[in-house]
C-alpha cells in the first residue's frame, strides 16, 4: 500500500472547525482552543482477535467502533468531540480498499458530531490489525462530569438499555441463538455499532455535580469505579435496570449480560436528588432515554450493592473479558 | 498483568503543568490551554519487527524512542511539548517489569521537557508489541514553522550531523562492522536514543518564516516534502552536509546513510537569507549546532538537486526502509 496515496484519499477536503490552522499534511496538527473552554483528550486501542474479530466484523464496523468508543469517553466527561487522529498497524493481508472503507465509516460517524480528522499514522505489522484512535474534545470550563462527584443521597441513573451489546456478541460467536432474526440483527448491531451518548453527556454537564462513566466494561465495573472515586456506597435495584424486552428469552443467565456485559457505551451516573426531576425532564425533551436504577446510600462503606427482592448483595467489579 | 496495578504504578505523583484538571484516572484527561497559544498534536506508532527489534533494543530504548519521535514532530513545528498519552498492545511474552521500565524511560525523557503523562491504554495482543504515543504541545499563535514556508533565495540548513542513526542501525544488524568500539557505541546510541531538537525548533519559531521538517525518513525525503509543500526548487551541496568525521570509514556507500538514512531526528529547514546570520548566531549562543547545506533556488521546477563537483543531479524522494 502506498502511504502517500492513502493520506491523499483520507485527507478531508474541508474542515468543520475553522480554528484548525494545520490538519493532515505537516509533522503535526495545529489548532486554537476556545477561550473559556477546557480540552478533553483520550486514546483507545483495539486489536484484532482481542477487541474485535475481523472474521465477524467488516472493516467499516471496526473503524466505526474504534472511533465510537473514544467519542463515548468524551461523552462520559460531559464534553463535545472536535478532532480525531487514527493510527493503524496494518497486516499485509489487508488491502487498500478495506482500509479506505474503515476511514470512510469513521468519517461518516465523525460528521454526525462535526469532528475533523487532523492526523494519524499508518504502519505495517507482522501481527494482527491494531487501531488506535485519539479524540480531542472540549467542555466549558468547570463543567466536567467526574467519577468523583457522587454524594450520599444522589440518584443513580443510566441511559438507554443494558446488556444488548454483550448479547449481540454472544449471538455473533454463536454462544447463544434465537429464531427471531430481527432481534438477532438488532442486538448484533448494538454490539458492532454502539451509539456514543454525547447528547446525554451534554445535558449532564448543565448540572452542578454529576458523576459520570460510560459503560465499556459492564455496569458493575463502572459503578464500582464511581464508588471508589467518590468514596461512597451505591445501592442498585435489579428490577429497575433497563434492558431489551426480549433479552430474558435468550439465555437463562441473561442478567449477566445486564450487569457484567460491557460495550453498551451507555452512560451511568449520579445526580443530586434535587436536580433529578428537572434532569429527567430535560432528557425527555431531547428524546434521551434515562432511567433511575438506585441511589447513593448513606453508608460509609465504599461498595456497590445489588438489591433484588429481600436480598442485598455486594456487586463486585467484574469486567468484560472480550473473547476469553 | 493487572492493568489496574500498572496504571497505579505509572500515574505521576505530581504534574508539571498546573493547567491539568484531570490526568490519568477518569475516562479522559482534561486541561486548559493558554490564551494566545495554539495546540499542536501528533501521533506515531512503532511495531516490533518493523520500527524496532526487541531482540536488539531494550524495553527502555523502545519506550524512549517511541516518545522521542513524537517530541521531534513537535520540534519540527517550532513548538514545545506539554503532554503525552501512551497506548500499548502487549504480547503475552512481555512481563510487567519490562513494561514498567518502558514507562520509566519515557518518564525520564518527558521530565527533560516538563511533560506530563495524562492518559493512554494498555491492551493485550496475539501479535508483536505495538506502541502508539500521542503528544500535545503548544506554540505562540502565528509562530508555527510549516513545510510550506520556503521561498526562493532562502538558506537551507540542518541541525547536528546526518547519517549516524542509520549507520548505527547497520552496525546493530551487523550489515557493517568496525573495530572502533567507541564509534560503534556512539552510532548505535544515536540510533536508539535520538535527541529531539526542541531547542532548535524554538529558536526557529522566533523568526518570521522558517520552513521546518524533522529528519525521520532521510534528508532527501524531507527536502522533497518542503519543495512540494512550498512549490520551490532546492539546491544542496553534498560536501556541506554535516556528518560524523569517521562515517566514511564504515562503508563505501556511506553517503547513502547521509542522504537517505533516516531517524537522525535532526531538523532540516529554510530561513530567509536576511535572517540567516542572526539565526546562526542565536543557535551558537544556545550550543545548537546548525549548518547551511544549500539554498532555495530561483527555478520554477519543484525539485531537489544535489550538487557535487560539476554535477547537479535530482535528489529523489527515497525513504527509509526500516528492516526491509
Amino acid at each position: 500500500m502506498d502511504e502517500f496515496e492513502l493520506i491523499k484519499k483520507i485527507t478531508p477536503s474541508s474542515l468543520s472547525h475553522r480554528e484548525v490552522e494545520i490538519g493532515i499534511g505537516d509533522d503535526a496538527a495545529v489548532y486554537e482552543s476556545k477561550a473559556g473552554y477546557e480540552e478533553i483528550v483520550c486514546v483507545d486501542t483495539m486489536v484484532d482477535g482481542v477487541h474485535f474479530l475481523s472474521s465477524h466484523s467488516s472493516p467499516g464496523d471496526i473503524g466505526y467502533k474504534a472511533l465510537a468508543v473514544n467519542i463515548s469517553d468524551i461523552a462520559a466527561m460531559g464534553g463535545y468531540p472536535k478532532f480525531y487522529l487514527v493510527s493503524l498497524a496494518i497486516p499485509s493481508g489487508w488491502n487498500e480498499s478495506a482500509i479506505e472503507t474503515m476511514y470512510e465509516e469513521m468519517n461518516k460517524l465523525a460528521k454526525l458530531y462535526k469532528m475533523d480528522l487532523i492526523g494519524g499514522d499508518t504502519v505495517s505489522t507482522n501481527g494482527p490489525l491494531v487501531i488506535t484512535v485519539t479524540v480531542i474534545g472540549e467542555i466549558e470550563k468547570g463543567k466536567v462530569c467526574l467519577r468523583s462527584h457522587a454524594q450520599p443521597g444522589d440518584v443513580v441513573f443510566v441511559t438507554g438499555e443494558l446488556g444488548s451489546s454483550s448479547a449481540g456478541l454472544a449471538l455473533l460467536l454463536e454462544k447463544i441463538s434465537t429464531k427471531d432474526e430481527g432481534l438477532a440483527q438488532y442486538l448484533i448491531e448494538r454490539h458492532k455499532r454502539p451509539k456514543p451518548q454525547i447528547e446525554a453527556g451534554l445535558i449532564c454537564s448543565h448540572y452542578e455535580r454529576v458523576a459520570l462513566n460510560d459503560i465499556s466494561d459492564g455496569l458493575a465495573n463502572e459503578l464500582n469505579e464511581i464508588a471508589v472515586a467518590s468514596r461512597v456506597s451505591i445501592d442498585i435495584y435489579q428490577n429497575m435496570i433497563p434492558k431489551h424486552a426480549e433479552l430474558h428469552k435468550l439465555h437463562t443467565e441473561w442478567e449477566k449480560f445486564v450487569l457484567f456485559g460491557g460495550e453498551d457505551f451507555e452512560l451511568v451516573g449520579t445526580i443530586s436528588s434535587q436536580d433529578w426531576e428537572r434532569f429527567a425532564q430535560e432528557c425527555a425533551d431531547h428524546q434521551v432515554s434515562v432511567t433511575q436504577i438506585g441511589q447513593v446510600s448513606q453508608e460509609s462503606d465504599i461498595k456497590v450493592f445489588l438489591l433484588s427482592g429481600q436480598n442485598r448483595v455486594p456487586l463486585e467489579k467484574k469486567g468484560y473479558q472480550h473473547f476469553k
